[in-house]
């Protein structure tokens, strides 16, 4: 039997606390979840940081990763008698919603801002490369691996398949919002998937939601507007991440500076710092490296990069008070020249760190994040964008909310001997 | 105010998926949870390498320490009006709770074994020795330290003090069944600690439990049951275990070995390696480093070694069939002998690993880990022991049961090429 | 001991599949509860003909009212330390969170708007005439009942009291969100609960909402607004509803009608049916004692009330298409005419329902049903009105949203044997 | 198409707060489920008089048949491979989950008992006399309904249909343990059913349970044993259960007393009464019309029938001590002289009452509900019982557990003026 066709001989289970279990009956799709550069993906937290504020958050983006191959493995159970879908075209499906993060590397956020980094780069180039998820790819049939990168590129031609993994309302996010809110302990995140599985209908380029599951899509609407400010841009964890780019900032320009040395030599980082990081380097690089270097820096001579260090794996982040940009920019220049009067480097030490979010979008070709918007089946066979239907999506729907913060150690601040100085920067801060 | 009476201006919350939230009002408990080699618990995962088996159990230490705490706090509520404890026995009981598990080292299990360590003796030295925490809890009272150390060694005076955190139904083993069940995502581990809590009662010398909440304990002992047997003996996270030992006793013969050098000298080991390990070795090393040597020594010269870890970093474990010691020891020396003429080490290949559970017991003194049995309140003012009134717990009741497994490298097997020898490997293993 | 402040020896609780446990310690609670008037409300359903559509949803206004009643205990708790209440003010609270409900009849809704009555009144004279929860709370104090009554009333003086159970986030909504979620099983209704009430601060005269809790709030207020459009506005429910009117109003036509004779004599209807309702009658007929009429009336010769009786019990509903009133009132008008000329009778069988929400108000004084709107307490000490400052509650604050339906027997339509006729009613109702 | 095959043109479902939804494509299951049979179960609760001690279980036997059919329809989804049914087949197994209770009456236990009926033979009788759901089955075939009539009797050939629905681990026990924990609210009755289905095997005369799945199945024999002794068996419910058998006994003697005449003619159970129940008497009573007599009676001039009835309604209960038949049959016939002497009628105030439970019974033919017990299929295919591999379930097996309690009113006994004779019966009883 051709590979692609094998199954296995009895279904292999895993337990999931969110899908309760996760099933497999692909060889393809058995040997992927064993390859090395997936099984990598146990040691990169799904959500960075968030782990020093919800102290629950600490699953990995394989979790994330298999609970998205679940997920479109059931809605392809319920299109099978709705596309006309051959054994590859279902495999394409379920190895996409599979290896859709395979690229993200350690802190993907903070490390790929710093060093200049894609991880949508990197999934496609270890899907085509030289890797043990390519040689499985290509057993299938001689182009798979491209189909199965092109997807995940959302440049593959069928657009039906490409919606299940990126879209308004794809697998993606279904997982990810019900897995953040079930580790991180919060009531948010929670939406009757179940309903809204039954109500997605297989259309010519896309998914699209019987109008009467509408208020189960406002309920995930309203569910990824809740974990978005009450969990992903939390000031807590949006404080570790601001630390996090730091250190990688100070390492790159230590690193730059031929007039230091490290007492260790930071091996691992060197590509990423010269910027001519090939594929081994990446896949070698995960959360566990980082944080073995991170105690070491502890101890390095340079004192910013072993406070930052110091600040990170003991949890002694930055404070924050708002800041409105606009406004507030000359006390942001005054600032950062007390901080600079005070030994506090301004460019470490005093760091204004924007979040913003974008709700629900109706289409608005040519710009950025150009996501499909979702689209109601109405009971007379036509099309309505969600918005224009609930009342809820249409009020938050196009209006991007940004919540800008100033972050700043306070106990430096408060270790200030010049009174005046200090009394003076408390003021700017806290007026 | 005096240092232990202070309390928060506000209460603070830990948003915790098992208990909601985690209530904290006394300053000595925040700053505990604030010093390094509390947050140094992050980095140790509460169940080792259960999360190869079940990829939800990525919580780490931290997690239940803070939830041991919590019980202990809610136990403390319903006790005001019972007992007469003032503030710093209340305080004693909770950070006993806190921090009894502070001296953790990474996967302890193989870890301690084979290095010869306790972690309790390193609880016990985090505690008294020179660090954050030491100097916090020297704030409280001149013998304080002392105080939370005994009760953790359980040789504090005050035995209901003690059987809080350690008895056969304490706080400890309440918050890990019902977090690991959480984490796992297994449908065991479930009791009513809600009911359990609200029966409890102090008496002398230990806590007992009101009659009518029978059945909520026989349920709490069949949880434990049932969570032994399907979670932490679960023979896949058993071979893990097995191969991480393989790796620590394999680098340890290597650094004894003085014709062998290895490319990256393994710093944070070589005062496990020699033996004398001290306080501040011993909190340098984490879950973190250790893999990020195992990653390393994939690529050492000894095979090995580099083998055993590119295993265990790519969960290409070790497969294994039923071993019944005493009648198979003939067939478990020919094994050896065999393996030997295969040229796979049976020292490292070829391993027996043993697991068993006690899971109730009543009282057998000078026998080990001799825990008191679980005492009822009668209406009638007396106790009686539980297995004297439960038939469940009876029928359980000081019967240990063990299982005995014999682990090895299924693919290696596959691989010899002598057949006759090959075969007669797999008769014997599958015979 | 005075009655006020005497204590059960030991706590009770009543287990409780919402709030887990309900608590009582209080003689005075214990009493009400056992009192038959409160007794009654095991034998009225907390949603009326909701369990024809919900089939989970077949719980009492007992178990409603006890949960009110615990969430008021667990507000109070939380305000022991910063409101000056003496026992009888807090046994006041818990009263009238138990007996808010005292008045309802059985389906409530319908009952009350074909008898022209008001459960509200009742609620009234049951506390305050001669009853046994009278004379429990006579022996309070001289006008503790009155008081109670009171503040079921909204005319207490003192508004925080009044608040915790009528406002815009009261105890009574969030307990029946809850509840009815649970019971019919639907994954709306949830909110952080725990967290709302960790965040409400009395203030003079209302609970206010720390503004750190808006999350919590703005979840609650979706709730709310999902709940209403899934479960208490559902088609079918209404559907059952509309028969349910019309039995009453026929029954009681029946009754005026000289002519007509009942095979049984309407017994506990005839005071309703004449208007001259005492409590004695009120408090004997509950959903049991409509059940038994409706059975035995499904004999009666008159054809409407039979047919009616026997869709009611055996669920055979009427079917609906939306109805726009102002356009569609011509065709409204055509349809009666038509339903008359096919021996249909419309008074009865052709049947507008409109449904209508207002998810959350400012106040606008002087309106009906003027409830407070919720205030956020910020962390400057100011109040700002929860509008204001959450985007998603101002998107639909204020804004009424009604749907109107127009319901039918399909099956008499399709019975009807001109066919010119039955074509032309569909072709109005399908059109 | 023929009837037997006729698919519903849209699946419907039913949202169920245990199984989430119910799904119906089968237009004889759509058909049957909207039958005045099948409604009627609506009015008879699962649970009879439970709702009195755990509040929330008002749930209806409607409910739980819904609930066993779901079961019936995932087992045979997950059987479809492995067993050759064809339609028909399918359908009976379905119906049969469907129907299994259909002929329960109002409170069955109690009623059954004192009018010497059989809620099984009712079934029956219902399926194949003159009903709705008769006129449903015969058209799906000529012989289909006394096929579902056999299945439920447990007399059908094809015994691994039977062991569908009464075996010691079927779609009835599944459901009802899951549903009254649900709506009781209690932390019993939860067991891994996917787990459980998941491991099902069809084998030629029953379902066996693949030997990996032995520790769910442990779980589930668990459940059932707390769920009887801590719910079904509540001394609280059975006080309940005591008065209504005696109330039913009361009203009995009473219309067969010739000297007595009811206020209200007892129309409903007349034929109860006298012995000659036919088939649409029985399917006229429900708990609704019980409640009506009961809610009249308390207004009856004989003192026993409005006494018990008005502690019925107002859940004025009996209390209860502790007794054993044997040591006590002395003290029991004293007592019974005394309550004699005081005026109390120990027929109707003295009641012994007694539970007993088979937690799990491995196969002894010939005695009373022999169900035979649970399989395992072992790796090498061969089957073992359970309780031989299982040591939890050995330890519980064949082991019969009877509780004896003897209740009678407290209030009656404070009330005897005859000082020394209530003395002496206080004395009996709490002695």
């Amino acid at each position: 039997m051709e590979y692609k066709d094998q199954q296995l001989t009895e279904e292999k289970v895993f337990k999931d606390p969110v899908h309760r279990y996760i099933h497999v009956r692909d060889r393809v799709i058995w040997d992927l979840i064993a390859a090395p550069e997936f099984q990598r993906l146990r040691r990169v937290k799904q959500l960075g940081t968030t782990n020093l504020t919800f102290h629950g958050a600490e699953h990995s983006r394989f979790n994330h990763s298999l609970g998205v191959y679940e997920i479109v493995r059931r809605i392809m159970m319920n299109f099978q008698d709705r596309v006309n879908w051959d054994n590859e075209d279902r495999l394409l499906c379920l190895c996409a919603a599979l290896l859709h993060d395979l690229g993200h590397g350690p802190f993907s956020h903070s490390f790929e801002k710093v060093f200049k980094l894609d991880h949508e780069k990197f999934t496609q180039r270890i899907i085509l490369e030289e890797t043990t998820v390519n040689d499985i790819l290509n057993k299938v049939s001689p182009n798979f691996a491209q189909k199965v990168a092109d997807v995940i590129a959302k440049t593959y031609p069928d657009k039906l398949v490409v919606s299940l993994i990126s879209s308004q309302i794809d697998a993606d996010r279904m997982d990810y919002l019900q897995r953040d809110a079930y580790f991180t302990g919060v009531s948010y995140g929670h939406f009757d998937m179940e309903r809204i599985l039954r109500v997605m209908r297989p259309m010519d380029d896309q998914v699209v939601i019987k109008s009467t599951g509408m208020h189960a899509v406002e309920d995930y609407i309203m569910s990824r507007y809740q974990m978005y400010w009450q969990v992903y841009f939390h000031p807590v964890t949006r404080s570790a991440e601001v630390i996090l780019s730091k250190i990688f900032q100070r390492a790159k320009y230590l690193y730059e500076d031929d007039s230091y040395t490290f007492k260790l030599k930071p091996t691992h980082f060197i590509s990423f710092f010269s910027g001519g990081v090939d594929l081994q380097d990446y896949l070698k690089i995960d959360e566990m490296i980082v944080y073995y270097y991170f105690q070491l820096w502890q101890e390095e001579n340079d004192e910013i990069l072993a406070d930052l260090c110091e600040r990170f794996i003991n949890r002694r982040l930055f404070k924050y008070v708002e800041y409105n940009p606009d406004p507030q920019i000359n006390a942001g220049m005054e600032l950062y020249q007390l901080f600079n009067d005070a030994g506090i480097n301004p460019d470490y030490y005093l760091v204004v760190d924007s979040s913003s979010d974008l709700p629900y979008d109706f289409y608005r070709p040519g710009e950025e994040e150009e996501r499909l918007p979702i689209h109601l089946l109405m009971p007379d066979g036509g099309l309505k964008e969600l918005s224009r239907h609930s009342d809820i999506v249409e009020s938050i729907s196009g209006k991007k909310r940004t919540d800008h913060k100033l972050y700043f150690p306070k106990d430096r601040i408060q270790e200030i001997e010049d009174e005046t100085l200090k009394q003076r920067i408390i003021d700017i801060l806290y007026g």
